[in-house]
């Protein structure tokens, strides 16, 4: 089964306690892409400036991503600059220049619309409205936020939210969307809103997954050294939808793997910078972690 | 096995979002005898006032908890006030009136002395060397303690530390500790300095557990409505000493278990003001939900 990816292509300036990285590629669409590669097709949709090299990326291609829907613009490619605390869980936004992603309206094309797999990575919520309207009876719609929106657009926020399947937030996030502290007790409120399953992330803590029949606690991979958190959500978003597109039945077995899955490779991710450590990831290397992940929790 | 537990006896008056209870039984050693008395015999001691109604813990001795180390001093029992925030993870003290337990020095009954499991609740590190000063080559020592003797008594923490075979804390204690953020990098730092078990409390985040060839991540039960936290850190200690009291062999598997019997209890004291539902908890209840933690992790 194949995926649709639609989010953001940046050129990240990263500092970390570990080092930095100037103008390295990234953004939620490819470190979702880079993740969900391991396990079914990808079709990314987004936009890049003239100064974006696609060699930087030809590793996806490789893997089963097709990048026909990445429009290239005329100007500079978005960018981020970064600065993480010591402790990593924090981070100062030091800029943010859209540039053509100010103006990105996607528009999906006609052979990425019936992709079964829908993930609606973090950006304005009414333009994720617009590719819902746009893709043709999924399998599976999965949505991303941060609190921007959740402050910003609230009602468009809300919309999308009644129309998806499964919700990731982090901690803050749903603590800010319902009001609520306790995750478990937010998260069946938040199960009235629209989605049928609900993915809360908690670094360190682990992750813990609500729906209506299930509730799952997930461990989270004491990674020995942290290099750069960037792109963990997304890349956990990857190994979440990317397991499940390969899925011939989504019960809670599978939903409870794939947060594992997406656990995983987010552990990978942050151990370097920008894609290095899931361009050399290997398949063996993935399922090796999740069997540590699954004696770590045995009793 | 029988355990010993040196701690403190108070009277509590608790507000919390549920309502508020004054002068209620409580303390470290009564909190960890409660739960431990579910899993082996106990042996109390520390002290209380002239007004302390041992009426109000009878239950407690028709669970195999031997109370005839309680010393009864002239004057008043320990006395804590405290209000929870709306979130019930933060909590200030509104009064703390030592008492009796201003001069609390534990003198160990003769046949208490060779209990196999020692428990030191949260008191004077000072106090707790001269406790295992006079145990007789206990199987299993287990210290807990808080950050006011981490900043306070420092050198004497350090070597009690050193002494003991396992060591409670929650994260916020094992950072002031070691100055190190991530948990599990924390923890190995603590093995360096003479324990042999680390236990790391989370909260609604679960436990870690770490050894030097072990290393454990538990779940928290989601409550469904916490009514007072008084008392979850010594009630996980009581179920956690009390499970290993009853085993054995202190293997692996033997310690996870522990931390999951701990996780149980605890989750069933902070559904009420002082020791009501662990009065009338039945061990059936223990089992169904540590079953339904073992399905909450499963993968």
């Amino acid at each position: 089964m194949s995926i649709l990816v639609v989010g953001s292509i940046a050129l990240d300036t990263v500092e970390t306690p570990r080092g930095k990285v100037n103008d390295s590629p990234g953004g939620s669409a490819l470190y979702f892409s880079a993740a969900a590669s391991f396990f079914a097709p990808v079709n990314v949709v987004g936009v890049v400036g003239e100064d974006f090299d696609f060699s930087w990326i030809e590793f996806l291609k490789q893997r089963q991503v097709d990048l026909k829907g990445l429009k290239v613009e005329k100007g500079a490619t978005f960018r981020w600059g970064g600065r993480y605390h010591s402790d990593m869980n924090q981070r100062d936004t030091l800029f943010t220049y859209l540039n053509v992603f100010e103006k990105f309206n996607p528009d999906i094309p006609e052979n990425y619309r019936n992709c079964e797999y829908i993930f609606l990575a973090n950006i304005d919520p009414e333009l994720q409205l617009n590719v819902l309207n746009s893709v043709e009876n999924p399998t599976l719609t999965v949505l991303d936020t941060m609190n921007f929106w959740i402050s910003g657009k609230r009602e468009a926020l809300d919309e999308v939210i009644s129309r998806v399947d499964v919700l990731i937030l982090n901690d803050e996030e749903i603590r800010e969307l319902t009001g609520i502290r306790h995750v478990h007790v937010a998260a069946r409120e938040l199960l009235k809103r629209g989605p049928k399953v609900l993915v809360v992330k908690k670094g360190e803590h682990g992750a813990v997954m609500v729906s209506q029949d299930d509730y799952f606690f997930a461990p989270a991979y004491p990674v020995e050294e942290v290099v750069d958190p960037t792109g963990a959500g997304d890349s956990f978003a990857g190994g979440f939808v990317g397991y499940l597109a390969r899925q011939k039945q989504l019960n809670s077995t599978a939903f409870r793997k794939a947060v594992i899955y997406g656990t995983t490779i987010a552990s990978f991710n942050v151990e370097s910078f920008s894609f290095e450590r899931l361009k050399n990831l290997q398949p063996q290397e993935i399922d090796q972690r999740v069997e540590r992940l699954r004696e770590m929790t045995r009793f």
